[in-house]
């Protein structure tokens, strides 16, 4: 692919229930990734932007979606949150100032 | 951690031997990964800059080393380039040119 107007990572670190830490994986991210990989397919959107699985990001309040070139970091991503996200980052370019972490975590 | 001055991203797809397509694990992307941590480590970068292993990051001309907020990729990374990256990418801010992969790539 050519290079993306923007590349949207989602952290599914996995370390298993119960862990003290926590995980993306735990929290929820398979659906976060299955609703984005969803809608970009539905949206025809796979040509303009990336979406790539990682490993861990870093903070652990998932799941955790960071989208460059800006670098915003969003934490506690729901699948319901990914239409905003599309919306209002992706094609508005206006992140979306609700889902982002605080600054000291990001 | 704050957000990162640059974020490294190492691709670790793994498609076994001698799949048709290859992979960024089966190239070599495990050492790479290695010397861009210890890196890192010994030269006291980690609270300047990120590194976060991942999926498929799309072309397959690994192992592939991908770098934000600029949006450069890097292709056939060995171990060797590892200080070349860190030393004009990461601090001081000049891409480097000979290890990027073509345009049509990405």
């Amino acid at each position: 692919m050519p290079k993306p107007e923007k590349h949207v990572f989602i952290c599914g670190q996995n370390r298993g229930p119960g862990h003290p830490r926590g995980s993306c994986a735990q929290s929820g991210a398979g659906t976060v990734w299955d609703e984005f990989a969803m809608a970009f397919q539905q949206r025809n959107l796979n040509g303009r932007f990336a979406l790539t699985n990682t490993g861990c990001l870093g903070p652990c309040n998932g799941p955790h979606v960071l989208v460059y070139p800006e670098g915003v970091m969003y934490g506690n991503v729901s699948a319901a949150d990914v239409a905003t996200i599309i919306d209002e980052h992706l094609l508005s370019d206006t992140p979306v100032e609700k889902l982002q972490v605080p600054p000291f975590i990001w």
